[in-house]
Parts: C-alpha cells; sequence; structure tokens
C-alpha cells in the first residue's frame, strides 16, 4: 500500500501543484465536477496516450471516436433508458432524498421512516434543435461502448477488418450520479477509454483469458497494489456470461480499476432489432454471423487518481523534517526534468533557460528560478519531477551541472555536451 | 483551390474509407452528429497532438482540461445565458421554424408571412443531480475558454506563472446550431483548441499582432488556401477591440477556420464581479492587475475538414481513368506505409506481416492483401497513404522491396535492410 492514507492530503497536493482544481472553484464549485491543471492535465493525456498505442498500435485493433451526444433511439435498444437506474428513496422526516444503500436509513438525520424506492435514470438529458419536446430529446452517453456497437458494420467495411478484430475509443461520458466522489473517484462526467473485441462465439473463453492477462499486464508497468476480482453469478450483468475487475488499492479499499466483461451477443443483437438493419458480419465462407462480443472498460479519470495515489510517498529526511514526493513513472510524469539556476545571476540563468529551451521539444520541462534551492527540490519532488538540472556558480567555469534524482536524491555531476546522453539514459 | 467541387465527394469517401460516418446511421442518423471513423480518428488526434505541442510546448504557456459541464453562474457572468442566442421565426403558412438570414422569407415554402424573431438561447441544458428543478440546471460548455478564465488564478498560482502567460485547452463543446452542416462545417458537437494569453494591458497590441502572425505560420505549415480577414468595428464583439479570422477556401467559399480576438479585460472582469471573488493578479512591484487577453479559438473538427479539402485531388491517369488523391501531409496522415504481397501465396504474407510488424511501432502502418495490387494502390491513394510497400516473389530472392510514392507514383526497389533509413528520411 502507497503512504497515502486518505483522499483529502492528495486533493490538497494537487491543488497546490497544479494537478487538479475543482469545477468552477470561485463560484463554490461544482459538485462532481473536476478541471484538470496543467500537470493533470498533461499526466491524463499521457495515461491516454500509453493506453491508446498499446490497443491500437496492433494489427488487430482500429480506433474510433464517436459522438457524445446520443440518438435516444440507440439507448433504448442498448437498455440503458429502461434499466440504467438507481433506486432512490426520500426520508418522510427530514425530506432528504437519497439512494438507498444497505443501510435502509436515512444518512442525513438516521430516520428509517423513508419511502419505498423509485428508479432514477442516471443518464444526463437534453434537447437538440429549436424545439423542446419528446421528438428532440438526446442524451450524454452514459459510455462510449455503444458508439462502437452501432458503428460496427462501417468500421469493418470500411477498414476490411475479419475477425476477431477490436475498436478502441477514447472519450468522455457522463452519468448522473446521486452520490458521487470521494474526490475524483466517482464523477458525474468522465472519461472512459473502452475496447470492444468482436469474436468468433466458439474462441470467447479464449479471447476472455487473453483480454484478462493483457490487461492486468498493462498495469503491472505502472502499478502495484492491483488484484483480479471475479464476479458471481448473481452480480453479472444478464447479458454477460463472465466478467472480472481489475481492482486497486485506493485508501478507501479494493476499488474496481477495469473491467473485462464477456458481452455475448447482447449488443449488436438488440442494435439489429431496434434499428431493424441486418448487422450480420459475413465469414469467408459466407456465414452470416452475430459477432461476440468481448469487452475491456476502464476510466481515465480513475486510473489517473490511482497512478497518483501509488506515487504518494512520505519520507523522513531528517528530524522534524518530512518529505513528499510523487513517484511517478518516468515516461508518464508531466515534468520530467527541472532546470533550476543556484540564484538569480544572470549568467545562471541564461544558462538554465538555454538548457531548458534546448530539451523542450524531446521531454517536459519545467523552469524555476525563485525561493531556495532546497525548496525549490521540495516542490519539484510533489510534483513528481524524477530529474533536477542544476545549474550553478561552477557550471559556467566547468561546463558542468548537477543532476539530482528525484527517489534516490543522488547528485551526479554532467558535462553539459554530455547532458543529453545522460538524459535519454535515465528516461 | 484544391479539386473538391462539393462536400458530397469528400462525405462519400469519407465514409468508403473509415473516415468519418453518420452518428447513429443504423437508427435514420441523428443531425449535426459525427462519429470519427478508424482513420478519421487518427487524423484527428494527429492534428489535436500537432496543436498542443505547438502551443504547449513553450516556456510561456500551459495546458488545461476543465469540464464540460458547466455551472450555470459562470455561463452568466460570461454573458452566454443572456446573450448567446439567435433570432429564430416561425412562417405564419406552413409553420416553419427557422433562423432569420438576410433573406426575410421561409426557406421551405418561400412566404414572406413570418413572426417576429425571438431570441434562441444555443446552449444546451440538462440537470444534475437527482431533482430536476432550476436550482440543478447545468449547461454544456458551449466554449472551452470559460473554463479557462474561472481557473486563471488557480493556474496562475500553482504554475508561479508571471505574465505574459497563456493557457491551452482542447475538448469539446456544444452549440445547439440552428442551421447546422453542410457536411461536418457547423455541427452541434465540436472539439475546440483555443488558447487564452494573459497580458498586461499596455502591451495588448504587441501580444494581438504576435499571435495573428504566429498562428498564420501554424497553418502555413499544412494549408494552402488560407487569408486573413479583419473584423469590421461593426462586427466586432462588444468587449473586443479587434479580431481577425484565419479563413480557409472551402467548396463553399472562404470560411472561418480560426479566430484572433483581443477581448481586452471583459472576461477576467466579469467572473470577478460574478463570483466576487478578487482576480486581480500581483505585478512583481505588487501592482494588482486584471490581465488583458489575446485569445486563439479554432475548432479541431473545421481543420480536419479543410486539411481534407486541401488535399483532395483528382488526377489523369491514362484516358478514361482517374485517379482519386488525398495528398495529406506525411507528418499527419492516418496510414503513412502499407505493406503489400503481391499475392497472397504464404512466404510473400509472411514476409510483408513481418515488416508491418516491425514498423508498427514508429509510423501508422496498414496491411492488405485482396484484390490486385493496382485497385490496393488506388484504395492507398483514397486513403492518402504516402508510402506503399510492395513484397513480389523476387523479394524472397534478392531481399528486395518497392517502395510506391503516392505523389509521384515513382517505384524504388530499396533493400529490406536499407528500409528503415529509407523510412526515415522520406517520412
Amino acid at each position: 500500500m502507497s503512504d497515502l492514507k486518505n483522499f483529502e492530503t492528495l486533493q490538497s497536493l494537487c491543488k497546490r501543484r497544479g494537478y487538479i482544481f475543482q469545477s468552477a472553484e470561485i463560484y463554490g464549485g461544482l459538485n462532481a465536477c473536476w478541471d484538470y491543471g496543467p500537470l493533470g492535465a498533461q499526466l491524463k493525456k499521457n495515461l491516454a496516450e500509453l493506453w491508446w498505442k498499446t490497443m491500437v498500435r496492433r494489427s488487430d485493433i482500429v480506433g474510433l471516436d464517436s459522438a457524445i451526444l446520443s440518438h435516444p433511439e440507440v439507448l433504448k435498444s442498448s437498455g440503458h433508458v429502461s434499466a440504467f437506474t438507481d433506486p432512490l428513496v426520500d426520508c418522510l422526516d427530514c425530506k432528504y432524498r437519497f439512494r438507498l444503500e444497505d443501510k435502509k436509513k436515512c444518512p442525513q438525520c438516521g430516520s428509517q421512516n423513508i419511502t419505498e424506492p423509485r428508479p432514477f435514470n442516471l443518464m444526463f438529458k437534453t434537447h437538440a434543435g429549436s424545439i423542446e419536446d419528446q421528438g428532440a430529446v438526446v442524451y450524454l452517453r452514459p459510455e462510449t461502448a455503444q458508439g462502437i456497437y452501432v458503428q460496427f458494420l462501417n468500421v469493418q467495411t470500411s477498414m476490411r477488418k475479419t475477425l476477431p478484430f477490436g475498436v478502441a475509443q477514447i472519450g468522455k461520458a457522463f452519468r448522473n450520479e446521486i452520490t458521487p466522489g470521494p474526490f475524483t473517484f466517482r464523477t458525474r462526467e468522465f472519461e472512459q477509454m473502452e475496447m470492444q473485441y468482436f469474436i468468433h462465439s466458439k474462441e470467447s473463453s479464449k479471447w476472455y483469458k487473453y483480454w484478462k492477462e493483457t490487461r492486468l499486464q498493462f498495469y503491472e508497468g505502472i502499478l502495484k497494489n492491483i488484484r483480479y476480482r471475479e464476479h458471481a453469478k448473481d452480480e453479472l450483468a444478464h447479458y454477460a456470461s463472465q466478467a472480472v475487475d481489475i481492482e486497486y488499492h485506493f485508501p478507501i479499499g479494493w476499488k474496481e480499476l477495469e473491467g473485462i466483461h464477456d458481452r455475448g451477443q447482447y449488443d449488436v443483437k438488440m442494435h439489429q432489432e431496434g434499428s431493424r438493419k441486418n448487422l450480420a458480419y459475413s465469414t469467408s465462407t459466407g456465414e452470416k454471423i452475430i459477432p461476440h462480443v468481448i469487452e475491456t472498460s476502464v476510466g481515465l479519470d480513475r486510473m489517473w487518481l490511482a497512478l497518483l495515489c501509488e506515487s504518494y510517498r512520505e519520507e523522513d529526511v531528517k528530524e522534524g523534517e518530512k518529505r513528499v514526493v510523487l513517484g511517478l513513472p518516468k515516461k508518464l510524469a508531466p515534468i520530467q526534468v527541472a532546470f533550476l539556476p543556484l540564484s538569480k545571476k544572470e549568467p545562471l540563468i541564461a544558462l538554465a533557460v538555454k538548457l531548458r529551451d534546448q530539451y523542450m521539444d524531446q521531454y517536459f520541462v519545467d523552469y524555476d528560478e525563485t525561493g531556495s534551492i532546497g525548496k525549490r527540490y521540495r516542490r519539484q519532488d510533489e510534483i513528481g519531477t524524477p530529474l533536477c538540472v542544476t545549474i550553478d556558480f561552477e557550471s559556467l567555469e566547468d561546463q558542468q551541472v548537477t543532476v539530482r534524482d528525484r527517489d534516490k536524491m543522488t547528485q551526479d555531476r554532467v558535462a553539459v555536451d554530455q547532458l543529453t546522453s545522460y538524459l535519454n539514459n535515465k528516461l
């Protein structure tokens, strides 16, 4: 487990260091919505890019980018209009409205005098076009997967794919969660990274096993505190024959990070029925079949959160002094190298700026000239910067700089003309 | 001008080759919404990445990724709730509802018997939380810029930025357009790439000029048919003192691609007033000032569309035979190299697949074994693939392959062990 005991500590660091801010904070905040700051946005991009490269730079998977605004018929066929609900109850004493959880009493006043549960649909609804009537209702998609299913044949035909093949997508999805939080763990607006793998039904066990193992390996590259949790028969969605979560040990316990689901033929069948279009795939022998689907689905925001939790460390440096470090993987860190002139003297600044500009295209770089060098190191530790390059007065004489390692706290003296190979090697 | 005479030709190519499909097409389509197919999604990603690198890999600009769901108070302060409207009229004869344009007659029946115009707000509205009342109204942001303004001080403080500095963002925005189209030119859901540059008021002319020139240079790298159009005084937004569009010559005429706007202090001032938070920036001398803003704003979807229009060519190859080519820039093409075994014989396929796999991490690659080699070349021309690598029977003997250039249609015979440097050089 990481050193992080609660989300509050992380949330505070994230605001201080430009990782994430509450949305519309100056207006009191918009509940369950977050704005990624400069470092958080870059880290999220880096994670998304890692997933995209891993999933799409293969011969059997292609990408897609479908719309957020969704045709109501798509979500009727998928079952979301009728069945994507949470049970909602009202407290008859204090009038508080809440989601019915295991405890059947009001979380506000403790009363057990509550109404019967009513289903509450979790989709955000809006109206397109100039008339606000039922005919113009559209939904914000509650998952990216449906965009893949309804375009399955267009993708297969235009890209001339043969089974098995997958379609991967990164994009926003929206759920009107009754009980969001804590922090960014459950939000109303979130970014999904989903991949639907279309196969012959007879190969479902083989590919389910393959994706279960492949996705775990992905996490083993960036996280330690992970495990499988197989879904019990009674918690499976009605269309799913097997499902497993990859869980991460958050400060609030083991929680789902990614789901790998055998969805069978359910989705394509439902859309064939709903759209009355033939969605059958023609095999090389001319057979018409409805493909079977294995899905991998993860929330980018939650992966981001897990990575920050995992990276958070507190170290006792010396008596009464604590060092807070985000030990982010070097390839993912939003700042990889910081250039720090030891003092604000012009020639030191000039050399530091020159080096920063030299490496800006290749690495994510930062430059900081304010405060003592010790404070600046601590700031970069909190940001998670793997390497700090300090330019001191001697640098002007001997053309060498000091490179400090975030994790080992070692300091190497490196010649400026050797810096490129040194950084390449370390990063 | 490009060879493209109308959007219909491009739309048909885009569907056939996996660039873009109508959203929810199997359900009759969702008006003004589009799903980017495998090639379109990758091209869009490549363009977004080019913009991001150009704008954010500088020492004076940082990124941000704010939420789509927007607090109503943010959009009240910005003026969008009261003033972001189109004039809407009804035809009293045929009951058709439309946006009042220059021609004051019904576009459906031609009648001039129309109602007085009423303001129609272009924002999509929805409800967050479990109660659909006025208090829970949230909007889908109509532009990404407001997210930057309301987080201006959080970004400045956490990143310790001093004026001048910019904040850049890529993300979805939504406008309930009355008259969307044609094709993806104007859509209800679109992706913006905006940058707000915060400066001292006294430097506004200098930075306006700088951004006007810098953004034109960006386009000169990828497009030819572009020009400036300065806004006349009477078309400036009430808060803007100067504004210029960079226009592209689409098949429907010269149209806006990007806007560069001097927005003055308007936005930050309005949010300071609306939120009653002090949003002043402290200068190094302790002076408190409201920064002045120069904005650059472009739609990623429209940039994508311009690039496809620009790239489209028709060439007479020989009598009665036409070649359709997407001459996409080599660095942006969603497929850069296609590997084509001349026949379906096992050893040819094996070598082609081996080469594809070898270059998959480095380039966007494709593999195609079906149909005559001529047809496959034509397909790759339409896709816009700069290089095709053909593996023939001789390749097995002499370990050489044929590399065909999309534009010159030349064919070079290249040794397999020289292919890496050949491709690096060409791409």
